[in-house]
This record gives C-alpha cells, sequence and structure tokens, in this order.
C-alpha cells in the first residue's frame, strides 16, 4: 500500500465524504488560472477548522506524503499542482470572520474567506480591506503568494496589511506569528516569513488584517494618452510629486480594445490611465488638480469622472475585465501573465523595449500594469497545446525577466514563483537560495509542504 | 591558545591599528545607553566594507568564536553586551552614502551611516528618509532592531522602509535580500527576517531604503489635556477617523515638568500631545483643523502651533529631549524604558492601569508615547547598583508585559528583545520559538551571531 493511500485511509474516517478521490475534483485541484498543465493531487480533504488542518498536516506528516494547501485556484504559476501527488487540503470551508475591531482598524477571519466576503461584511462599518489582486482569491492565498493589485501603491500589498497569522506548521503544531499591536519587535518576523512562502513553509489558517477607512470621498477618472511614454511618465511625475494616489493603471491599445468589445465599452483605442483618489473631499479634489496638470502638460486626452460608486464600479470595470476581454479574442486561449516590477525611473524604456520585442508574434497579446509600483503584466492568450507558441513566449519571458533583473528589478511583483518562475527565481536570487533552502529544511524538514515550489530539494 | 586569540592574531595582520583589545575600547563596546551591565567584547574590529567584514565574519566561523555587530550602541536591551565573550564587529566606518535615486525615491547606504547623516545629504533632493527613533542611531542598527519610533504611525517602521539589504551570513557568504523594485513576491521575504533579527542571523552591511518627498507644508502644534484618557481618546479618534497625521505623541505630566527644566521651556505641566501634519497647505490646514475639532470636544487646552522650520524644531525640542531630560532628574541615574505596545482601543485602559502600578515608586518615572501605534515607554530613572531598585522596576515591567499581552499586545513595539527581553519574548511567542531556533540553527549552525540574544541556545 502506498504511503499516500494510507493517509487518504486514515483521514477518510474522520472526514467521511469531505474528502473526495473523484477524477473531476481531483482535476480541479491540480490547476490554477494559467497555461501550466494540470497535476492532480491523489485526494482532497476539506477542512472547516484550524484543528482538521493540523490532523490532516500531521497525517501527512507522519507518512511524508506531501500536502498541498488550496484556496480559491486562482494562482497564476502551477502553485496548486500537485508535482509529486499527494493531499490537497482545500480550505475553503474556513470561512469565518471570526472578529471585525472597527475601533482598532483590525480583522479576524478564517483563511478560506475571500477578499471580497470581507468587504461586503465590513460594508456597515465604514473600513474596508484594499488589498485587491482582482481574482476573488481567499485571504489564505493572498496572504501565501504576497498578493497585491491595484491599490497597493497606495495602500501597500498583504506584506503591510498583514498583522499576524495562524499557521499549522509542517510538524503539526499551530503557532500565531504576532499580537494585534500595530508594530512589534518581538523576535523573527515569522509573520513577513510566512507571507508569500507559497504553502512550502505551513498552513495559513487564520489571519489578523490591518483595515483602512472607507474614504470621505472617492474619484477615478479615465485618460488616454498619445504613446505609452507620455503615460508612463505621468505616473512617474506622480509617485515622485508624492500625491498620494490610491490607485494608477496602465492599459495598452490592445487591451483597450479587447475591454471596449468584452463588454461593450466606447473608451478610445490608445494608451490609457485609470486613476483613483482617496481622502476627503478637499483633498481628492487637489490630488485630482495636480494630477490633471502633470497630464495636460503630457498630451494626456479628456479625463473621464467618476464619483458615484456605481459610475466608478462601470468605469473600474474595464481594468477588472482585461484578463477576461483578452482571452475572449482568441476562443480556446489560455492566459500566459508575466509580472516583472522595476524601478519607476527605468518603467518607459522597459515597457518600450518590450513592446518591440513582441513586434510579428502571432497571438493577442495585451499589456496592463500596476505602474504606480513599476509593476506590469502582459497577457499572452495562448493555444497551451501548441509547443511553438509556448516556446515563443517563454522566450520573451526569459528576455523581459533578463531586462528587468538588468534593470534592479524583479522577476515578480506578485504573482510568486510556483513552479513556473524557478528559473527566474535562481536568475535573480541565486545568491540566497541556500538560505532559503535551509529555512525550508528547517521548518519542513521532510519536503512534504507544496512540493516543487518555490525552493525544490 | 584560546580560540578567540587565534582569531584576534589572524585579524591583526589584516586590521592593524584597526582592531583594538584596549580595555576602554572593549568596554565601550559592550554597553548599550541601557541600565543592563556591560559585557565587553574580548576585541573590537573597526570594518570598513563589506569585504572586510567577510573576512571577520568567516574568522569567526572557523574558529566558532562570538561576532557581535555594533552600529551606534544606542539599543535599549543589552543588545550589544558581548555575553560570551568574541569579537566585536564596530560597523561605523561603513559609511558611505552609495546612491541617491531621486527619481525612484529610494537610496543605497552601507549600513554604518546615521540617520540624521543620510537626511542632511538628502537635504537638497527635497526627500527624507523619516524613521525617527530619537537616538542618531545607525541605519543598519535601525533594521537590525526594527526601529520606528515618532514617524511610524505615518510612514511605518524600518520593516516597511528597506527595500533590500546586502548581508555577511554565518559561513561568510555575501548575499542581497533584495532588489530596487517596490514590491517583489520573489521566494521568501528574507529582507523582513533580518530586519529585527538583531544581529543573530548575520551581518547588515548595506541597506536600499525607501525615501519620501518632504512635504510642501508642514505644520506642527503641542496641547496640554485635563487628564491622560482625553489625550488618549484624541488619539484613538484621530487614528479612526483616518487623519493621515505624521506624528502623535503623548508625554504625561512629569516628563512635561522635566522638559521644562532641562531646556528652560514653559510647557503647561499636564497630560500633553505633540502633533504634526503633513502634505499640500490645503491638506494640512484640512487635518488640523479636523484634529483640532476632536481636541476641543475632549476638553483638550489651547494649540500651541508652529510651522516654520525653527519654530518646530524648538517645539519638537521637548519630546526629543525627554529621555535626558528625565534622566537629569536624577544625577548618576539612569534610564530604564519599557516598550509595550498594544490595540488603540485598549491604549487607554492599559495606561491607566499603569499609572496605577506606579504609585508609591520611590524614582522619577515619565511616560512617552508613540500613541498613534499604541506603543507607549515608561522612562524610569534607576540606581543600577541598588538591587532593591531594579527589582520593583522589574516587577512593574513584568506586570505591565503580562498587561500588554492580556490585552493583544506585544512586549516591545520597537526595542527588540536582546538579552533583557528573553522572558517577555517566551511568555508572548513560546509557541514560536522553535520555530525561531530552528531558523537560527539553520543559517547559524554554530551559534557564532550575537548569541545569547533573541533566541540563545
Amino acid at each position: 500500500m502506498r504511503a499516500v493511500d494510507r493517509v487518504i485511509e486514515r483521514l477518510r474516517d474522520r472526514f467521511g465524504r469531505r474528502l473526495s478521490t473523484a477524477a473531476a475534483v481531483r482535476e480541479q485541484h491540480g490547476r490554477d488560472e494559467s497555461w501550466h498543465p494540470p497535476a492532480p493531487p491523489d485526494a482532497v480533504v476539506f477542512a472547516r477548522s484550524t484543528e482538521e488542518v493540523a490532523a490532516v498536516v500531521a497525517a501527512c506528516a507522519e507518512h511524508r506524503v506531501p500536502l498541498i494547501p488550496f484556496g480559491a485556484g486562482t494562482s497564476l504559476e502551477g502553485h496548486v499542482a500537485a508535482l509529486h501527488g499527494g493531499i490537497c487540503l482545500d480550505l475553503a470551508g474556513l470561512d469565518r470572520i471570526l472578529a471585525v475591531h472597527a475601533e482598532d482598524l483590525d480583522a479576524v477571519v478564517e483563511a478560506g474567506v475571500t477578499r471580497r466576503r470581507l468587504n461586503e461584511h465590513l460594508r456597515d462599518t465604514g473600513l474596508f480591506f484594499p488589498v485587491d489582486p482582482g481574482a476573488d482569491a481567499t485571504l489564505g492565498g493572498m496572504a501565501a503568494t504576497a498578493a497585491s493589485g491595484t491599490n497597493a501603491v497606495r495602500y501597500g500589498t498583504m506584506r503591510e496589511n498583514v498583522l499576524a497569522l495562524t499557521v499549522v506548521l509542517p510538524d503539526g503544531s499551530v503557532v500565531r506569528t504576532g499580537t494585534r499591536a500595530r508594530k512589534s519587535a518581538a523576535g523573527y518576523d515569522l509573520t513577513r516569513l510566512m507571507v508569500g512562502s507559497e504553502g512550502t513553509l505551513g498552513v495559513i489558517t487564520e489571519l489578523t488584517l490591518r483595515l483602512h477607512g472607507i474614504p470621505e470621498a472617492v474619484s477615478a477618472a479615465v485618460c488616454p494618452y498619445p504613446s505609452v511614454r507620455a503615460a508612463v511618465d505621468t505616473v512617474i511625475l506622480t509617485i515622485q510629486s508624492g500625491i498620494p494616489v490610491a490607485r494608477i493603471e496602465l492599459m495598452d491599445e490592445t487591451s483597450m480594445e479587447a475591454v471596449n468589445r468584452y463588454a461593450r465599452l466606447d473608451h478610445a483605442v490608445a494608451p490609457t490611465l485609470f486613476f483613483e483618489f482617496h481622502g476627503s473631499p478637499v483633498e481628492v479634489e487637489e490630488q485630482a488638480r495636480r494630477v490633471g496638470e502633470i497630464a495636460a502638460e503630457l498630451g494626456a486626452g479628456a479625463f473621464r469622472w467618476a464619483t458615484r460608486s456605481e459610475e466608478r464600479n462601470r468605469l473600474w470595470r474595464a481594468r477588472h475585465d482585461a484578463y477576461y476581454a483578452l482571452k475572449a479574442l482568441r476562443p480556446g486561449g489560455t492566459g500566459w501573465a508575466t509580472d516583472v516590477c522595476v524601478p519607476i525611473s527605468r518603467l518607459a524604456e522597459c515597457i518600450e523595449e518590450t513592446r518591440r520585442d513582441l513586434e510579428g508574434l502571432p497571438m493577442p497579446v495585451g499589456l496592463l500594469g500596476h505602474v504606480g509600483d513599476g509593476n506590469f503584466h502582459l497577457a499572452f492568450i495562448v493555444d497551451p497545446d501548441d509547443p511553438a507558441e509556448l516556446a515563443q513566449v517563454k522566450a520573451v519571458n526569459e528576455r523581459l525577466v533578463a531586462r528587468a533583473l538588468a534593470m534592479e528589478g524583479t522577476c515578480t511583483g506578485e504573482h510568486g514563483i510556483g513552479h513556473g518562475k524557478l528559473e527566474a527565481l535562481r536568475a535573480e536570487h541565486g545568491d540566497l537560495l541556500p538560505a532559503m533552502a535551509a529555512i525550508k529544511r528547517a521548518l519542513d524538514p521532510h519536503g512534504i509542504m507544496n512540493p516543487g515550489k518555490v525552493v525544490p530539494a
């Protein structure tokens, strides 16, 4: 009997119908939203509490069986692929919002709560959780992958917005990495070590999150530009001027055309910036005025403004739909998203060189970016069954990563490593890999936690 | 021949007069600014480059000799005490500002550069580095101890303001933990693991730091209150209203009286809040108006305003001098500073219970706080040679830490563990200590890096 079958047998006693070995369930849990080929686990366990997670981890530890935590499956580098089989631990059932401390601007939630659900729950408190990676990911998954997104330029990423975690370590012990204090210097920062560790050092089961006040006034705008360079220069001057813009996003012509078609919108087909300003009415007006001046100097077109909530949602829908709109350009196609992030002074150069490198490629490709942070994505719409196409995109991505590293940037601003960026991680942090591997061995000596990701054995 | 003597012999060849075994030099390097008894190292090496640091670490690693990194010696929990002898590595000679990238809002500095020197260097760029722990510490030391201070409520602590570090690991290898990108999801976050590791996991030799624009307008104010409770309630409402105050600091009556005497000032002897507002002129006016309304409702006295730079400096001098002013109340006395941090909703209660616990103590004690973060200090002025006094303060501090933990806070907001808070760390994070110790062993298997601190062998 295989070790994994022994674990399945043992867990079936406890979990009954919440353990599945059905092919459809396993396949769904072996894939994320990327082009990476799926790798199904041997079984999926649907846990409902930290205690249940600890029991599953302990069983896997005893039998040296791989364990892969699973949130919403919206990662983009094959994070949940069961490369060595084993047990997938579906955490969506850890779905309780345990506490909202409005007076302290924090909330305690279980790992399976999604960001949208938390924000719906918070609506009447005047608070919100700002990290927004686009997908309605689980908050545990967002912490595990160090997610960020459109609001990060103002509110930070998961690193800055997680105060503490409850984690089941690879030996089955349950620890809490912090308190509800806003800051602490009490020993090694295991909160930040767990954020971005992609399930390779433990299973996050609870999070204490920073909340922020819903601003008194919010104003959003869309503005077309004569060139990507002019749009990016607006971003650079805005950030350098210290204007506390809440969101500043770039979409290129292909992306704008795709969303126009997908959502029946009528935006100009041009490099376009999406802005959002948060503050008191006076502050928002001031920020908008200052950005408007910068944009005008750089030859921007007319701002299309939205202040009421519905108008803003309609306006931002274009940005949020972009990935799906691009996919719709090629029915049956799959997205391959790149993710470099560079110092903002190099951003225009990096984007221009990259766009030149795309000339002649046969597939649709759109550019989208959290440009206030220097982070941008290309979304290639590929045929995952065409090796020649995949090889073309792989080569472009390798050149893109090399370009970003040469500009003192990173291979991944927010998507993480999974198993899709192992080579890129080696290129960026070859000197650090021995220390990362030593930490991995120290906390997970049997290598059971999401093996093959970040630091393969 | 002792192992440490072999290392000294070997290093003397390379460092010549930059290695000292003189008693005065050793004693000065075995003490910080706290009441903890000094513990001199066997020798002090004055390094000038990462390469020299790597050579010293390699020599200590080969002979299993303790190594203690030393910045400005301004820590408060015995961080630099050579508890097991060994080599103290003085990093003040790593004093080059390597690059200022004004357009990217970052700077690259060597570890021995102090925060004041960096800010003087930046003056003409319109940028500044905000983290301000009071003392003119080295930036390497500030990263090693996760320093924060008065500006943290708006600009964050060292955790949020370090983009990347160059670190000499305990085996003598040199690594770089990040890039100049504003965010990254590339593997384990070793930057944040090193921040706050207090020299127990490696020696920080270079830092890439986030800079911020000097605000167009700055306005500061001092305001007396009828009670500590009313002052703290102002803080709570200010933070909960999302007003982006840059500084909000509390001093109690004893501290105000001490600074009046020390610096010949004429502030009201009352619980007092110090405010600072940053932004455009319009924003600053708006923030000040909103805080003024809150304060008036809570019965605050008159605001004393300062907008010009010199006036502001004079006003803030009272806050910055407080620790020395309190020490001056008792010539020959030494400061013992506590450092709890609690959720802001518990802050008034925590402070009030703590003040009751001080009644009847024989020594001067002032209260100071970075109250916007829920962090406050008591400064006891003790006779370090009087065991009975030390025992009294120790008991008060133990009750204070227990009180903070019961309120979901931390034993240390910013001073760190050193060897003075080992018991408190155990009380707060007993469940986490095995994981911290495993990481320590993984990176420093021979236990040479600042032994006896944070996670003793």
